[in-house]
């Protein structure tokens, strides 16, 4: 130990398999940190509020303090207290790691150069007499280039082009602002008049096919203002693209019903963020929109059939722009009329990113861009984990991507106590010998189980050995197995236990789901490593994103072999990236450029018709 | 009658044969309107100009109100007093019909280079196979390229925009056009994809306040193919600019409505020109709307309050171009719903030309450019005569406008027995010492007077000494002439005569009516000669347009003063100028940029504020 370098010490993270590599000295919280491992430290790690426990399971570290007098009562450290003296292992307790949480509306921030698609500009035209009889729109932009010189003439004779809906506002808000206005300018036309000085405000939103998450920002600061959460309102005609696909197929009113409740919920969303800030929604003039390529077909009112037969191809794959209200988002009330509800700056525009197929669309093209897959200089290979699981890799320069379709046993569908990740559900599993730990969201009476609880299920239980290799849970192998054959059942949770109102149980299809869902997912992975020419432990960085890949434990998907054998920390997960590249693109033009670029570059790998994914897939089948 | 509903009373016309529903209380002029006869309401339904005369045959209704003294010696009602109490049957006279007239379809002809603002494009992609994934809109970009190699990119990387309307028709025309579409481009963007060879049509449209004229034309041979002319929907909501903008001027919903209507009109224009020839609609990719600056705002929907306050100026001067759709056209039908009546193309543009100032507007300019008054090498007056008269004077390069309030006495109104240019109306007069000769539309039997029949009669009295110079009636110098003082009168048509249903006079007020208006052109062309430094003599060629300057007598016209003394060959009468000139910026391009120039050129003169116009104005009330 002593001829090692300072810096060398290296703390392992049980039963999550991250490692730390820190100096002499360092906290057990510090080198949790450093290894992503969410320690709870309500105190901020002073020792006051006993929440970092962990049992030292191997090594040396600093004698007890005396704020972990409690915590030595039960055989355990207080992380924030215990200091490594040597390489040391330590286990974590389930009920030691931050719960994760639920909107996933945080993700990566990044600073990019503010530079957004529409500019402000305060005008302060002289009012019409009888000797300037010059109309509206003559005085309006003639005012606008004598008081901003050196504003490049957006047409011949400096002329603005006027959205018709701004056009119809602008006599009468001139007249009643007093001839002094704020003109916001896209592209050479004005769209939307202001009070002299409001500040413009954009919506980025990532529509997901089971949740939407949006985020206000304010388009002259670049702050992220507010940030909300919904489900999406089309949930109720069905959990997955395919049923939504068909759906519209059944006629027009239909495939309308569909892009109108996703718009009546993006009017909500802007709405209450507007609420949350106290803004005037109106005061919204750009929105960017990412989603899968149904969704993005859905939301722009595109027909999808060609979307649900092979070979799939999308209508549209380059970047788009529309007006919002061409989507029927609300329009802004005209004079004399009231209306309730939320209404955009009449011209406001819709930026969609590009997609680059049937199933890798616009959202992933966002990820792709938040994470910088498109400069990585390491091997990566990035996922965004959901019912179509979209798989990047990036070698050398290139980006190859693809699509598979790793189905709902990750949101909690098609288990048989499978549940969104909701309060009750049991979101972490731990099996040792006997012992049955788990935990709940919010620490509510257990209800059902969520995605990454069916994924730790299913790795805890191979584990100690219940399940075999290919999944067949073996009877007698544990005393909460119970029933034969096909029947056979794990019971995880009894019912009463912790106020359970029923039993919670893993059964023999619980299994084969996950296994159906995760071999996808690795065939998808090996399919691209093999079209790069690599071997899968080449790969230096794996990022993983979106809702479930957020909460899911990495050790239990590498235990399941959802990965490929890695070490822990070449994985990052990082939230909802898609999310975040749909902010950097509504604040910078440069990122949308970029975007496109990506799109363009993205090399797409078809996996249906591909020759070695049967193989890759059958073999990704089995339990490690 | 009592245990009916309230909103179940009919409302019979006759012998029109049409019937409204309406509820207890509803004007018949309101009835009128719901069920689609064109009743006469000058005055916009006020009880002041008394043209909407009925007689109620069976069914109960209000009693008399003041306004109806006049027509009750007739044992008639107007229509916009009298409200329904009971099931009513109403006898409509033909003269308060607004029958249409003979349509002002016809003008000038002048060959242009043929460049219109959309070119049309068949190409054939390969279809998409599980080795292909392009998305359609790639896919038809690439072989757009592919197949004409010289079409300069719309974009960088050659990408197309796709209007959404389009684009939306896009995935189900072209698999059911088996990959062989048209596409109609247009400024980069493709607005419609019809079968392959379809030729594109436009539509050329001059709103009148009182008709409409609408052309239909192939935009790849330049054919005029059909011409239609009607009445301007609008005429119900009354009958001039000014109690339209008052109506609109109500609420947000009567300005819609004026909008609604008169869309709606251009709707039924287009169908049954494309029916004449057997077309689709939808093939009509680009319509160009020329009308007065009122005219130009409410079918846009802007706001007009401004128009009607001093100093009346325009929202918008600038030529512009909008969607169809925006401005409420019909919408294509979209698969799999049965839509009845026009459609345009999805991305179908409306272009509109540039306005000169509140009275001065688009079909003025249009007017001009047919009439090539930006490069006449003459001293040239052109005016268009209506209840405005738009008066222009070219003169060594210069143009120079003005408008002055001429007044509806052209168009039949304020005139005792005025009527519209229909059957029945008194189109010409000549006296002979005491023969009185005249004239009816279709020579259908007399039944009042349209307004180049009382310019030929207030001529045709001053020149056998009936009338003073200053428009006085001599008691005594005609044994027409009946009556004294104020109440003088000339009977024109005594009741009985050729089947005339009751007498038809020009009395005392008719003769002011013809010098105000006659002195209002008059003074607005002497003081544009004056700002030019200008003689009357000097003017070498005067061009009169519009539906009244078409059919009135010059010679009359000379007599009364209306006109300088100019010898008749050096004027012109031209038809329907401003109609032209919308055809001739339909299909060229260039006529678009000249059309720009020209309302650039013009130097607009306020007569209301110029220190000239009111001695000139007092001089021209006299008749010479």
């Amino acid at each position: 130990m002593t001829d090692k370098l300072a810096d060398e010490l290296t703390v392992d993270f049980e039963p999550l398999g991250r490692r730390a590599r820190v100096a002499q000295g360092t906290t057990l919280l510090e080198a949790a940190r450093q290894a992503g491992v969410g320690l709870n430290a309500v105190c901020g790690g002073t020792g006051v509020c006993g929440t970092c426990r962990v049992r030292v399971a191997a090594g040396q570290v600093t004698p007890p303090t005396e704020a972990e007098h409690d915590a030595l009562a039960d055989g355990l450290r207080l992380a924030c207290q215990a200091r490594v003296l040597s390489d040391v292992r330590v286990d974590v307790p389930l009920a030691s790691i931050t719960a994760p949480q639920r909107a996933q509306i945080e993700g990566l921030e990044r600073a990019v150069e503010l530079d957004p698609a529409i500019r402000g500009f305060d005008v302060a035209p002289p009012p019409p007499s009888l000797t300037d009889l010059r109309a509206d729109t003559t005085r309006l932009c003639e005012a606008l280039h004598q008081q901003y010189p050196h504003l490049s003439p957006s047409s011949r004779d400096g002329r603005l082009r006027f959205d018709h809906g701004a056009l119809c506002q602008l006599p009468v808000l001139l007249r009643e602002h007093g001839w002094h206005v704020r003109l916001v300018i896209r592209d050479g036309e004005v769209i939307a008049v202001a009070p002299a000085g409001t500040a413009p405000l954009g919506l980025a939103v990532d529509i997901g096919t089971t949740k939407v998450a949006a985020y206000l920002m304010d388009l002259e600061s670049g702050e992220t203002l507010a940030a909300a959460g919904t489900m999406n309102p089309q949930i109720a005609y069905g959990e997955d693209v395919m049923t939504r696909i068909s759906y519209a197929m059944d006629g027009e009113a239909q495939a309308r019903e569909l892009q109108r409740v996703l718009v009546g919920g993006l009017d909500d969303l802007a709405g209450e963020l507007c609420a949350q800030v106290g803004r005037d929604s109106a005061a919204i003039v750009e929105v960017v929109l990412v989603g899968n390529t149904c969704m993005h077909h859905l939301v722009l009112g595109l027909p999808v059939e060609q979307l649900g037969l092979a070979p799939y191809v999308p209508a549209l794959a380059y970047p788009y722009d529309i007006k919002a209200r061409e989507l029927g988002c609300s329009l802004p009330p005209l004079k004399g009329e009231a209306r309730g509800g939320v209404h955009l700056a009449p011209g406001a525009n819709v930026h969609l990113l590009p997609n680059i197929a049937g199933f890798v669309g616009a959202d992933h093209v966002a990820m792709l861009l938040a994470t910088r897959m498109h400069e990585a200089d390491e091997i990566t290979v990035s996922l965004d984990i959901g019912t179509n699981t979209e798989i990047s890799l990036a070698v050398d320069g290139r980006l190859l991507s693809c699509s598979c379709a790793s189905g709902p046993a990750f949101e909690g569908a098609h288990i048989h106590d499978g549940m969104r990740a909701a309060p009750g559900a049991v979101e972490r599993v731990r099996l040792v010998d006997e012992l049955v730990e788990y935990q709940t969201i919010d620490g509510a009476p257990p209800v059902g189980i969520c995605g990454s609880g069916i994924l730790d299920g299913v790795a805890e239980l191979r584990k100690i050995g219940v399940l075999r290799e290919n999944g067949a849970m073996q009877p007698g192998s544990h005393p909460r197995v119970r029933g034969t054959g096909r029947e056979t059942e794990f019971l995880l949770v009894p019912a009463g236990e912790r106020e359970a109102p029923r039993d919670v149980v893993i059964n023999r299809k619980d299994i084969n789901e996950v296994q159906l869902a995760k071999g996808a997912i690795r065939a998808g992975i090996e399919v691209l490593l093999g079209e790069a020419g690599l071997k899968a432990e080449q790969v230096e960085r794996v990022v993983v994103a979106g809702a479930f890949g957020t909460y899911l434990d990495v050790g239990s998907a590498l235990a399941v072999g959802m990965f490929p054998p890695l070490p822990q920390e070449r994985f990052v997960q990082v939230g909802n990236a898609a999310g975040m590249g749909a902010k950097l693109v509504l604040v910078s033009r440069h990122c949308r450029r970029v975007a496109e670029e990506i799109a363009r570059r993205v090399e797409y790998v078809e996996l249906t018709t591909h020759s070695r994914f049967v193989e890759a897939y059958t073999a990704a089948l089995m339990l490690p």
